[in-house]
């Protein structure tokens, strides 16, 4: 049982809560342990935020649809971490992406009220979604002030680093050509010469219509030296 | 007073709150209101936020300074509205922008220790900081998800959506025009015809080195007619 707690403990939004505390929110509220085999469906795309949950053991694979472009994104998340935290509340409560298991995979959650309970019961929480919340809309506008500042690894590393959320792995994009070249503002010739340079540098892996990123904050370290 | 009290209910993250609470929170808070005028510094891009910032009367210049990149971003705020709330918690509690008196102008504030004090005492308090930080994320996910849907006007679009918040006025980029196209993923000839034609639909006007558009929100509502 120790285990589960530090474990817990490792999680985002409960990271730095007192152990005392932590043993009395599980008498207190139904935190539920889930398990899901491999390629099994988590939650779909624009279903409702109806709970909290977390990636407690194992991997999940997340799909990003995308119903105007032809651009899809897909990417792996281990334990621990928590998942689309950022849609819970707001005026569009519900998730923007597929969520399945990757191999055996344990999920942690709580519904929405009970966790606004928490939240309100202890500082710690609080300050925990507050920073959460916050880091994601300031790192979009610094990003975004760096616009211009491109070239071609700089502007995947921003497409990366504000669709994709950090340590994730075995990040696929699926495109047609021509869009990745309207998407990135270059021409075919260039894309290609950059592509292979990227790859040479271990940093992606590319076919006509896919690139293959392993490490997401990997490419971003190297797209930014 | 009666009239402080409604305005003070139309700011965001104020909304919602009972006329009696907000009675008892102007006596237990110190709840500054501040004058400025025309053209004086509010504060400078990268000050800290210590204090939950309102525009409760006039309107205030915000100047996006931008390190790496050589485009600049203006644009004015209106009463009632909040300033950089997004900022103030999170990795880097810094204002990314200058803000400026345009005309008289009339700020509300309280201390950043004392905001929290009023989260933590009132669920209405707490869900509109939590749906105020949310809707920036999410608006960042799903504009970005269309990022390959573009022409120009619609990638102008995408810029001003993360940049500048809605009901924003005046807004001015300046560029080199090399910038822009890089930026906007376009040929210099496509850019001119673009930025004639939206001239004639009066969505902006342009020079060698600047765009203005006078109305965000019509900007967008036009550019994804």
């Amino acid at each position: 049982m120790d285990n589960v707690f530090d474990k817990m403990r490792d999680l985002p939004l409960l990271q730095g809560i007192s152990e005392t505390t932590l043993h009395s929110l599980l008498e207190k509220y139904p935190f539920h342990f889930l398990k899901y085999g491999d390629g099994e469906k988590i939650f779909s795309c624009d279903d409702p935020c109806t709970h909290i949950r977390f990636i407690f053991s194992g991997a999940v694979r997340f799909v990003v649809k995308s119903l105007v472009s032809k651009i899809s994104i897909s990417y792996s998340l281990e334990a621990p971490n928590a998942m689309g935290a950022e849609f819970l509340f707001g005026r569009k409560p519900n998730y923007p992406f597929d969520a399945y298991a990757q191999g055996e995979c344990g999920i942690l959650q709580l519904t929405k009220a009970d966790y606004i309970k928490i939240i309100q019961s202890d500082d710690v929480f609080l300050f925990n979604i507050l920073n959460y919340l916050s880091r994601n809309a300031q790192e979009t506008t610094l990003r975004l002030l760096s616009l211009s500042h491109g070239n071609i690894p700089k502007r995947l590393s921003l497409m990366l680093e504000s669709l994709v959320p950090p340590h994730a792995s075995q990040v696929e994009l699926e495109f047609k050509q021509k869009d990745l070249c309207l998407m990135l503002g270059s021409r075919r010739s260039s894309l290609l010469t950059s592509l292979e340079d990227m790859k040479k540098k271990h940093m992606l892996d590319y076919t006509q219509s896919s690139i293959t990123i392993e490490d997401r904050d990997f490419f971003i370290d190297m797209a930014n030296l």
